[in-house]
């Protein structure tokens, strides 16, 4: 997959329009190289995304595909990431249109809508192009026990649940290791990661034997790239349906250090689950050494770093105030690197590797 | 997948004859319902199978496929499984030959030999069909954090290592089950139980996203058959290239109890890696409460007892003498049921789990 030139975006998220659910959405808005020049979701048009986003993000929001063909697109980019990763079916319309009009599609779904032959046909109609970024490629390979080159330091973002920030903060770590004068370098694992950075491997869509050896060889990439490696981590180690992706990045990437990621307010883990089960959250004071024991199955790491979310927290003294408290309560340097910016929690990642054996 | 009527199998080893590589040969040899008539390896034609695995196994050895022919054999087992799952090109000219001779051929290679174009047409010029095993079904789901029936029991074998006997201790223990009067089931979760019970998925096959799910799905499907579930675990928690899948089998199967299995004399992790680096198998006083605590972070679960695979001990005694051993260091029931039978090893499993909350 090789970076193209900026496009301009008709970001579909169609009735799913939440800061929680437009994830893959808001991902691209916030980090990604294309300009996003219109949202299409009917349930909040009329609207603005810099509602949500605040003031740098003008994104309108239209009801209908032709309202959004007025802005002159170029690509009609799914905007949600569902369980499963299969695709609405009600949307199949609008991509049908989108296409026929001459719209690319960008998809990170896990059905490839490039096989899908009514799609397909509409493609060839419009002389667009699919785009399935979650299409993994074809170098099957088990993890070998390969080495860190010496220099570099990889970090990896861990979490309490999936879709709480393990992206973002990778990517504000990276900004602020650029920043710094360093060379940084994020590594992309997921769809919404490789349509930010035009590279990577969606992990989760890897054969399962190939996980660990695919994290490998995407870590030597990064390495190759820059000595700052900030790997976007996947799911959670606890998560009753994807703590083995997770922990297929923890051993396949053997990072030095690891950055924990948590939504402040966040009680249950995010999945389509049966009635009545419940699978509430862990303590962090909990996560930490559990973290750091696993890794150290195959290679030793620690947490070095808490990176809160905290969006639902309104009140920017409170959030101060919860950032503290866990800080006293883990002993680690935490802040929310969107909210106050990320260099002082990039500066306590430097600070804890300084002098760690590489 | 579905049971076919028992076959006369020719099983192809070619040059990599031995306990250890050969592990799908000798899993079809000792397990399953097909006929294995002669063993086609000419590194060690002449000799005879029972050399190796004691009388009860009469399978001679031959160097050509022509020689195997005369066993008037239906099929051609792939009876290896290297690691990353591909074809040694050199077996290559003695499939298409087997083909052409009208025999099946059956896989379990990563590589899905039915995919090959040579190959089909070997099949399709001898009348004959290529089974890969290794194949996985559609029906791709995450978990959904399922419960299980109530009454049943289910049991993971779980291991200090790839390759060592945990298919094997889950068809003993399903076995001495049986014995006992009860309702056992085996759950395949390789290409070697597939191919020994006729139905299971290939885990590790699966695409990482929904390992965990399918886990769910092939428990579901055992408990509908019986009352004592056997799942045959993957590699091990703390494999460098293989340990996502093995979590993906623990939290994706939430055993009831784990029998953690381990061979005698091994120090090293089994498996393809850069030279220089050394992967050391933990002591399994350190792997028991790694398992439980691993376990535990979706659904609790104990390790109820350990299963030594004792062939390399040559002396029946010294055998014993490490079981009690075992048994003393770790405090928990300890056997080989390969050896001495899995009778003693099945009702410390059992009494372990009366009781216990289902």
């Amino acid at each position: 997959m090789r970076p193209q030139p900026p496009r301009r975006l008709v970001i579909l998220t169609e009735g799913q329009w939440d800061v929680h659910h437009a994830k893959t959405a808001i991902g691209v808005m916030r980090y990604g190289r294309d300009a996003s020049v219109v949202l299409l979701d009917s349930s909040i048009a009329g609207r603005n995304v810099s509602d949500w986003l605040g003031p740098g993000f003008d994104v309108p929001a239209v009801a209908t595909l032709d309202e959004a063909l007025a802005f002159r697109p170029d690509a009609l980019l799914i905007g949600i990431a569902p369980t499963g990763g299969r695709l609405p079916e009600e949307w199949r319309e609008t991509i049908v249109a989108a296409l026929r009009a001459g719209l690319d599609v960008l998809s990170g779904l896990h059905t490839f809508l490039g096989d899908d032959p009514e799609l397909a046909a509409a493609a060839r109609e419009g002389g667009a192009a699919i785009v399935d970024y979650r299409r993994v490629p074809d170098r099957l390979e088990t993890a070998v026990g390969r080495q860190h080159r010496p220099g570099s330091r990889v970090i990896l973002t861990v979490g309490s649940d999936c879709a709480i920030g393990k992206m973002t903060v990778a990517l504000e770590l990276r900004r602020a290791a650029l920043e710094a004068g360093l060379s940084g370098v994020f590594v992309p694992t997921g769809q919404t990661g490789i349509m930010i950075e035009g590279w990577g491997v969606s992990v989760d869509r890897v054969i399962a034997d190939f996980v660990q050896g695919t994290c490998e060889w995407l870590v030597e990439q990064g390495e190759a790239m820059g000595d700052w490696v900030f790997v976007e981590g996947q799911g959670s180690i606890d998560h009753p349906a994807y703590s083995s992706v997770t922990l297929g990045l923890i051993h396949g990437c053997t990072p030095h250090a690891m950055v924990l990621v948590h939504r402040v307010g966040l009680t249950e883990h995010d999945f389509d689950h049966l009635p009545g089960a419940s699978f509430p959250i862990k303590p962090l004071t909990e996560l930490i050494p559990v973290h750091e024991m696993i890794a150290g199955l195959v290679a030793p790491s620690r947490v070095v770093a808490i990176a809160l979310n905290t969006r639902e927290v309104p009140d920017e003294v409170e959030a101060l105030r919860i950032i503290r408290d866990t800080e006293a309560e883990t002993g680690l340097p935490t802040d929310d690197p969107v909210r106050f910016g990320p260099t002082r929690l990039f500066e306590a990642v430097r600070a804890a590797l300084e002098g760690a054996p590489r």
